[in-house]
């Protein structure tokens, strides 16, 4: 387990963070601003011992590390990495085929977030990142996530060819991003799945790869090479909600 | 038709631009960086008359937009919005049914450009935005298109119901994507259609989504209330690939 500080920006984030019970342990809310979120916010405030200062927009901006803080910034007790054990248990506790999302070398912060978005609306089990290259748990992946981070649990792993090998123990099938692989409908994505996504640059690693049972392509009829990596990881994410769905 | 300033940033954008027979009229490449894709770039750039200069990064950090501009700057002639007509006329001629996709109100530019990414792979045949609160066709737009923005027409519209309704009478029908709706497997999304997505915070306004024919929910299983919106742009539209594909 690590722990990080965290700095939680923006309404929404905050919200979230309030209404999941995560421990918030300062907050800075602009002066004067009376709107229906701040409010909100500052009502959640006040059920908690958080220590509350309204500060000046100057104040927001010197602390905020996103540039968007739309007049609240959170300290909170900082995201706990999970562990992919406490993936593969939540999944056994909701009697659900383990749905893992696999992320090798995704670099940008709100792409990070945005997946972490999609994994838990798809009923992804968690999100695994490998410790090297790749974007780290930080505000702006937590106000990208939109409060995701919040619900949706986010291992760390040393490498993930040898995470993969594990899991494949205990009877997961990895299936990869490639837009060279077979056309996503015609694989079969319904078992115990990880799906591995790539960085944008050059999608997934060799070695990950070949790691990797099947592979999936997304159809393409354009002109450019491929899809932002966080659209790619939701169309190929509610492909597996779709098969999953149709039993 | 009007015409924007436009500064291309990044080595994918600014060598697509180049292939795409956009007129470059400047090039500024950091001054000692040889490798692959900016040696490729300057091949390309030696085909055309543009003006090529090799430059300091002080310099180059200086004149760039989105502060990643990987070592390569170039100022094209402006991107042209096109008309909604064109996108029609482009459906006729590759004989197929008209694929439009509306944003009402996206205004982060980032989203703008991950969903003319996903237009231009999805095959539809264009993107109508409001001229209203929404992002313009910016160089941070034209970096998160991947070079999409070449070859994917971009209309701006005065009254976004105005023109759907002109579209309707074309044929087109609209569907919005809205989580109150029916689950997007169960909505008939193969004839001529107009998909609509609504902003970051709020989703697709009331006028708006009262102009729509039908609703289109993607399934939600999770903790918080909705995806990146250029992520359920992304499935959405792949929902009316995948039922086009099935014939």
């Amino acid at each position: 387990m690590r722990y990080e500080e965290l700095v939680i920006e923006g309404r929404n984030a905050v919200i979230e963070a309030f209404r999941s019970g995560k421990t918030i342990d300062k907050l800075y809310v602009l002066d004067g601003c009376q709107d229906g979120p701040i409010r909100t916010i500052v009502r959640e405030a006040k059920k908690t011992d958080v220590i509350l200062q309204f500060v000046a927009k100057e104040r927001l901006d010197q602390m905020s590390e996103t540039g968007k803080h739309q007049g609240v910034i959170a300290f909170a007790a900082a995201y706990e990495y999970a562990s992919v054990e406490d993936m593969l248990a939540d999944a056994a506790k909701k009697e659900e085929e383990p749905f893992l999302i696999l992320l090798d070398s995704v670099e940008d912060p709100h792409n990070l977030g945005a997946i972490i978005r999609t994994a838990n609306l798809a009923g992804a089990h968690g999100v695994i990142i490998p410790k090297r290259h790749a974007a780290g748990l930080t505000a702006v992946v937590a106000k990208a996530s939109a409060g995701a981070l919040n619900y949706t649990p986010v291992a760390k792993v040393t490498n993930l060819c040898a995470t993969m090998k594990e899991l494949k123990k205990k009877g997961l099938w990895f299936v990869c991003a490639d837009m060279d692989g077979e056309l996503m409908y015609h694989v079969n994505l319904k078992g115990p799945i990880g799906l591995v996504v790539g960085n944008e640059g050059e999608g997934v690693g060799r070695l990950v790869r070949e790691t990797c049972d099947m592979t999936a392509a997304i159809p393409m009829k354009g002109d450019i090479d491929s899809l932002n990596v966080s659209v790619a990881a939701g169309v190929l994410a509610y492909e597996i909600v779709r098969q999953r769905l149709n039993g």
